[in-house]
């Protein structure tokens, strides 16, 4: 965080959509502009902030802002975040840019832990973090050796929900789509097991393998097929915490999900969710997540990609699946 | 509840189905046989009990079950009936047919009140009653002043949920499939609204009409093509209780529901839900309910059919929308 009396005027390089995107994204649908200038010192009778950008995130719900229109409605409360003194470290959500003016401190959290990499902040102990907290906890209501299955769950997400459970004692298994991902998802995140979607003909069979008994939980990140494969195989009383549809992001007209009877046949309870609406809880999240850190019982895989410039392509790759873990785009070191 | 030491041979009408059913159910894939006999006196060892049945329900679950090998799971816990003596009355899950010899108790309960029509217990009183307080009250987590749509809404449990809803302070609103069915909404049990969906060439137009500011609560009954108009215009935090999908009943292949995403954009929550799980609030439902009777402040519109003979037909009838409220079977008065 800068801020204070540097008049000085920096370059800014931005990240900027060129135009809202319709079907899959393209590298070229964004540009980097080194045109951005920004005096570092807060304009005149702004009570806003300067904060420099370390690193940039790459998540998929990005994609649904780039749609016109596009609402997204839900309460935004986060404790605010009571500006400190130059050097503070911070997260939260800023511009694709080297420098950003921040001016709604609901945004932003106060980095107070600095023995992790800063990376974490866009990851494990930022967004995706609380995300795979709240989803699970919260909206799952797990119980030790429950059955757990987690959609693309070698993402920022899918392989914090997935470590949580085998720390309460579930049985977890996971999709992704290749092989690599897999193998860290059964020999990195000891999952019980996983498997690669793109080499199932038969979803619903391939969860019978893995789920005899049905599952209890699912963490859905995917959609459509995948949903419909799952409805087949939840248990009664099953609950499903809908964090992503990314298998639907991209397309002008959303496939149809046809087996949501089973939600009544088997009481099942399907909730959406923003992690906005749990930022209270974030403090609780750290104090669990923090020593599994430090102690080597949770781990984080991240991809890094090196520079602004490399943003957009980070972005799209995220959405082809190219990506091993956490995708993040590393700005600078300080 | 007829027991104890009757000899008697008694003929027993029954309706027999004469094949698991594809596609819609017609008439003739039910028969009533006049070939039944029944000992009134229960079999030696037995700690059964015969009943009388005077009157049947007809309800839109019962397609489910005519279905091979459709499973239907759940817990199904309920206060055991403790047998009573010759001459009490019951309500409870039976066969169609004239007597029906019960041994699991756990089905049947007593009825304490007679001031009231007995048909009432299919209805009001009963399982529909039951799963229209449990669905609203207990799953849709409602609030004076919310937006509550209903799809069929005139029939047993929709009339009720309008009413509960309306007793709350709710704006209700409710869709059915005739001009007569709206009048009974707007006119018999005073919804604020309502609208024939048949009439409605754009279901998303329909509800931006009568919900401008969008919807906070759903009772699900239809699905498809209303629960996808539906999600469009959920507000934020909605929550849909998805008690039957009526549309689908007799599909082969279930409709496709395309716009899930905005269980996410909205954090919605969508939960199936069967009355057996509720069976324990069946008293606080009966106070609740009872006085509200009494006073004239819920009322309750049945569709009689005439007869064991007639069930078949006024099951059909149901599936086509052709009854006007709760269809019942009247079968003897005592």
């Amino acid at each position: 965080m800068e801020s204070g009396n540097d008049n000085e005027l920096v370059r800014n390089k931005q990240v900027i959509l060129k135009d809202y995107v319709s079907g899959f994204p393209k590298e070229s649908d964004m540009y980097v502009s080194s045109n951005g200038t920004m005096k570092l010192k807060v304009p005149e009778g702004s009570n806003g902030i300067v904060v420099k950008n370390l690193y940039l995130s790459c998540d998929p719900y990005m994609r649904s802002r780039m749609i016109k229109n596009k609402a997204i409605t839900g309460n935004y409360y986060i404790d605010s975040f009571k500006p400190g003194s130059k050097g503070d470290l911070v997260w939260g959500r800023t511009g694709w840019e080297e420098y950003s003016l921040i001016t709604d401190f609901q945004n932003m959290f106060k980095i107070q832990h600095t023995e992790v990499p800063m990376s974490y902040y866009t990851g494990i102990l930022g967004m995706p973090g609380l995300t795979a907290y709240a989803g699970f906890f919260e909206l799952c209501s797990p119980k030790k050796g429950e059955n757990v299955f987690i959609s693309t769950a070698s993402g920022a997400v899918g392989q914090l929900v997935g470590q949580f459970a085998k720390l309460l004692g579930c049985y977890v298994v996971g999709s992704a789509g290749s092989k690599e991902k897999v193998d860290l998802l059964k020999n990195k995140f000891n999952f019980n097991e996983a498997f690669n979607y793109k080499e199932e003909p038969d979803l619903d069979a391939a969860l019978k393998r893995y789920f005899p008994e049905g599952i209890d939980i699912y963490f859905e990140n995917v959609g459509a097929k995948m949903l419909d494969a799952v409805l087949l195989n939840m248990k009664a009383h099953g609950r499903i915490a809908a964090c992503g549809m990314i298998s639907q992001h991209n397309l002008d007209k959303p496939e149809g999900v046809h087996n949501l009877m089973h939600l009544i046949y088997k009481q099942i309870r399907i909730e959406g969710f923003f992690v906005f609406d749990y930022d209270h809880l974030y403090p609780k999240f750290l104090e669990l997540v923090l020593p599994q850190i430090a102690e080597g019982k949770i781990v984080y895989v991240e991809d890094t990609a090196e520079g602004l410039e490399s943003g957009p392509a980070a972005l799209i790759r995220l959405f082809s699946g190219l990506n091993i873990g956490k995708q993040v785009v590393f700005i600078t070191q300080e």
